[in-house]
């Protein structure tokens, strides 16, 4: 539910700067890469140790260096060493519960942001915290598990698609949140998807199913909301940033992704009202139901109460009722029930209940 | 329901600047005309290519080009390399899901906005992206489909109507959005003239149908607030611009602009609350209606139920009931009757439900 | 509903500063009025032309020229030519669809308010545009009817009433304001009084009339919530204002004025918290009326039901039913029917629903 | 209801500064009391007219000025011209429907407060306006009628408790407001303690009377909320001010009333979070009981009506009807509808309606 | 309920500096205990006197004085005395009704904040008031009653973990509060379980307890609302701090917090929303619940009351009733009732009840 309060709560009072990894166990061991790269060379490998990685830092072009996976906390520490880092970024590379943030640094900028992904199974979004370091020549990212998203970035890398190569670890990075970023429309989409059809359902069937869903899909708004919200202060602060470390014409693409969260923003907000209206339609559509429901019973009862009063009538026994000797008595009787039916029918088509 | 997180799906982590057109596939070829104009003289033509068209910049007087259709993504690329345009720009006229924004690039001034129109049949707003690039001496305006609202302009200009020809390249832009303003209050109206139909049917006779309609009005004033509040802060930051592309003359009628978007933006919200308004009164229509039927339902079934009892009493067949042989039994089992029921329709009337 | 979305249609992509009278027609003839005034004289004329009444600009003292009616834009086009007013301020002041604002032209300030009545026979507010343009020895003031709320004041100027002949002419649009102002408090009162014969129907007894004055009289409120709170920024502009034309000794005047205006608009907000505070007493009234009614189907039918089905069983025509024949077989089935109500009767005064 | 509309409204159009008293007709003369004092003598006296009170100005210490009734003009006027005022001060101290406001006249600062009290007969909250007037070396004050609440700081003032006989008229300024505020939070804890009441109650057996109760203290908070959110502005104001009339010391004091000022404020705002939490209940509550009612019914009917049925069916009068003759035949049909009651239970239980 | 409200109205008009316990009645003495440590050593002692804990301020190093219990108030008084504490902040120390908040008296800053713990048993909040000043050299620490969470902290010191022994007395106020708010987050944890099991409970069986428990629970978060805000302002306030008692090198532990901060207060929105998203389900959960019972009903009903109607019609005795004496009239009155069920059945399979 709120794996933030779940989480942090491992941790009470200790010192800062303790690492403490709060995700799921793991086996596999932790995947570094390096992507060393600049307009005319692109060097990719695979290294074993977070020593190897850090080898690259200060070589001329741009080092790219992404950790998949943050359970072993010694290689955290190690790239910490080796690059500078204050000791409470690695605790918040490492405790994956961190709101989306921008701390400046000086000497380098650290971003987390949340990376999210629509389980088509469990209809839900997932959430995944990416943290990015960004030096004036390198860019540290670290993934809780190996993820497709900068695989497409790293494939920009090779065919030196666009201007990537020839910029620097500042475009990279910007590179990289805007894929991020284009995964958040991703997620709208399977939202909105399932909005449109909740509201098909709705209209020709209320059921408490859909209410469930509707509830469901509100929780999940809030989910993007809390991953969205704090993105657009980030991407604003970059935009605005006067760090050197993002140079000048980085800043209109920056804007170009402020843009784009802000739309995200959007979509959540409006897909939220969309939801809050599904509700109301839905409670009307029940209480429009209990309505006819109740139309029913009250015009059926109410014709044959009196009706079956008659016949209670002349059920009786007693020994002096005259009606009951007369041969008209019987189709009489029939007939003064006919009249109250008609009677009744008459009113209720008055009423309009019919 | 929400195009722009639809259109943007189809681009995941593709380098920016690479231009992407989401609308729908149409066979027409794209149009392009100019009007080229100072106080003295107008020249207005259709032109073939994009090449042609740019050929009219950096003649003295004011160029406006006009390209309806999206579609071929050749002619924006030839515009963009011919007035310098900057990559980003270029996507975002393509792709028409943009928010509408104001985007400085020095040079040029680049707009967004939203043209809607009322579709009647469907009854639901449309909407279509208008880009428009204000440069020293031209104006670029970008339309999804040909539409009549540019015409009244046209007219204008032709006739010489006004200040028009007499100002610059800002003062027609001006101009423009003043028209797309222009039809904002025409949708505005037809909404306004459907609220005030639902009130009246409401008043009379409460249906589903009627609920559904507010339903879809509301979402109807959501795609209108997305268009209207942005518009506001792109005329608001058009007034106090401070670009020398904005003569200081013209502050005067971006003023007035603004003026009417902040009174769009009123209207919107007043439509929001009385819809919402609507809703209550439905909803509390639906209950009142519910206690009238639930009110029959009980007069009757309280008053025949205890009557039907008394027949029911007389109709048993136990061998000594002396009352059944008395010659007054079946007249005073009639009177008792009567006693019971109106005693229950004198409580009624003092409860005061009858 | 929304005059101003009404109103404004009749114009798209005409010529900014083209007059358009919005208003209902009229017969008469526009009436022009001038006061002039120092604190010696005082000089009061109905004057025939604009041209007339623009004479008594530049003479020593102030000049105050109403205009009461708009249908004749000649009229509003000849001041405009003989006090310098700006096309764009012309025909503000002809189109009534304004939000009321405050316009600095330097040599000018103008000024748009509403003036708010109360209609008693139509039980609703009525609101009318007031236009004052105010310069440096002179005010124009511009009303949509003749009205008495300006008489009060030009008595005031008669008799020399407080300090109103010694100062100048922004102390006089103070003044001005300040009357139409004071009807705003006349409005409050006539909808607070409705508010309180509500509260005291409702408690009594609650009907769907009722309701639909509620919803009513929150649409009122739209109304004055509309006209209040930019009145408020109008008041707020002049009370800061660096014009010239507002000499130093009228500020306190104006903060004086700023006051009304937030007590205004604090006791709009408070009666929109009471007709909210209404709906949700007469929702709950009406849902505890509908309890009361099924209580009491409940009780007569949970009663009577099983009693009627004894007496069902005794009226069975088998042969052989040994109570039947029995002397004690009535006297014990009555009695076990008493028992049977009486033990229902324990059951529901336990329940608390006796 | 809203009395500061009521009340204003006696006034249209009257020049600014008319004195108009708009409280209760009072017949006791207005009480004038004195207290000049320094950190060594301390004088207390009645006096009789404003002039008398007006001499103790300009004498070295500070002079405390306490007028009780404002009901009398000239003795306000005559205070007004001894001191000073602006004649928009007086009209505000007669005209009682104030604001709370603080304004800055250079040589004096004058603040409006409200004075609440909770009245336990009438369950409700009361209001008067008290007004003072800080000058360098005197503090006017002005009451609607005599109160408790200034007595116990003459009491200080007599007996030197703390610091006050050694500061300036500000700090006495300080104390009075202070003791002022101490009446909002007995006001808090008489509305905390129904609210604890109701809930109780509520728990128990959700009446109507108990909403109008909530209703009713909603509307306390109203009043509540009125006189505390423009109280903490001024208190604000006093803290950051910057008038030579508040010495620097003084300071830390108002910056303590500030915070109490705001602690009312979250207690009222807590407050109403907790009525409307009521609200919900209530209604909850209500249609739980209705639930329950419905239950009942749905119950006794559903297992009744069968058996009826079935006996009707043997109560029927045909002559061919072989299971009449059989001596099995009562037992029999007996049996049929136990076992149609017993199912009938079995599935209500599975219902979870038992 | 309102603790605050409640305990400051003891004192009304007593002159600011007086101290007033407000807090239960102790038996047990003020423990006072002092921790003096640097770099290489450190000294923990249990003292007896206020005096003699104020003898550690002055010596090299931090001197850490904490009181737990503010019964004694002579305690305070001196503390106050020996350190040179404003009145007003001994005052606030004593009332524990204070807002979290943050003074600067130069020399020293006064930090208000809220412990919160969660009491398992009563399931409920508990709000303890912890003050803080900080000097150059030394903290004061203030707790209405004994607690572990400062154990920790202590625990830290003397073990020379992390490099709290290395910095100064801002740091060591740092560890605190965030062992402070590291709580908080155990708070959220409890509630963040229990909205899980009430979510598990309410899909499967909407109970009136349930609806309780979300009521109570909403009053919790206003409780930790009412902490965090407050609290996020002071951190926010240190963090940007200008003090010279905050050395730039703390800065960083202080965004920290405030990150934490904004956490806590981010999950405590979500919370809310999900509990009136729980509220909401809860309602519609009880309308659905109706809504099947009225079906039944219904269903039952105007199958059950056409058959009766038909069984009482061959109950009366009339003479001549020709079907009476038919050997088929008995089967074919079962057969109509038989076809009449039959199409009620299959009108309610239509409208889909069934």
């Amino acid at each position: 539910m709120s794996p933030a309060a779940r989480k942090r709560i491992r941790k009470v009072a200790l010192p800062p700067g303790t690492l403490v990894y709060v995700g799921a166990e793991r086996a596999e061991p932790v995947r570094i890469s390096v992507i060393h790269y600049d307009a005319d060379r692109i060097e990719q490998r695979q290294v074993a140790s977070a020593g190897e990685a850090a080898d690259f830092r200060g070589r001329p072009g741009v080092a790219w260096i992404n950790v998949d996976g943050l359970h072993q906390l010694e290689v955290i520490e190690e790239l910490g060493r080796r690059f500078d880092l204050h000791p409470l970024v690695l605790e918040d590379i490492a405790n994956t519960a961190q709101r989306p943030k921008l701390e400046d640094y000086g000497q380098s900028l650290f971003i987390v942001v949340k990376m999210l992904t629509w389980n088509d199974q469990a209809a839900r979004v997932e959430s995944e915290q990416v943290s990015l370091i960004l030096g004036q020549d390198f860019l540290l990212t670290f993934q809780e598990r190996p993820g497709d998203v900068f695989d497409l970035i790293r494939d920009r890398l090779r065919n030196d698609k666009g201007r990537i190569r020839r910029m620097g670890a500042d475009y990279l990075a910007y590179a990289l949140l805007d894929a991020i970023l284009d995964y958040y429309f991703t997620v709208l989409e399977q939202i909105g998807d399932r909005i449109e059809i909740l509201e098909d359902l709705e209209v020709r069937n209320p059921r408490p199913e859909t209410l469930r869903e509707i509830h469901r899909l509100k929780r999940e708004m809030i989910t993007l909301r809390r991953a969205a919200w704090p993105l657009r202060d980030v991407v604003n602060s970059l935009e605005r940033g006067k760090n050197s470390l993002l140079r000048e014409d980085t800043g209109v693409y920056f804007r170009d992704l402020y843009d784009h969260a802000v739309q995200v923003i959007e979509n959540t907000e409006t897909y939220r009202d969309m939801l809050s209206g599904l509700l109301d339609l839905y409670m009307s559509a029940v209480s429009n139901r209990m309505n006819e429901v109740m139309k029913v019973l009250t015009i059926i009862a109410t014709i044959f109460i009196p009706l079956t009063f008659i016949a209670g009538i002349y059920g009786m026994n007693f020994e002096f009722m005259p009606e009951l000797g007369r041969p008209w008595g019987y189709p009489a009787a029939l007939g003064v029930m006919a009249l109250v039916a008609l009677a009744m029918l008459i009113y209720f088509r008055r009423k309009k209940w019919l």
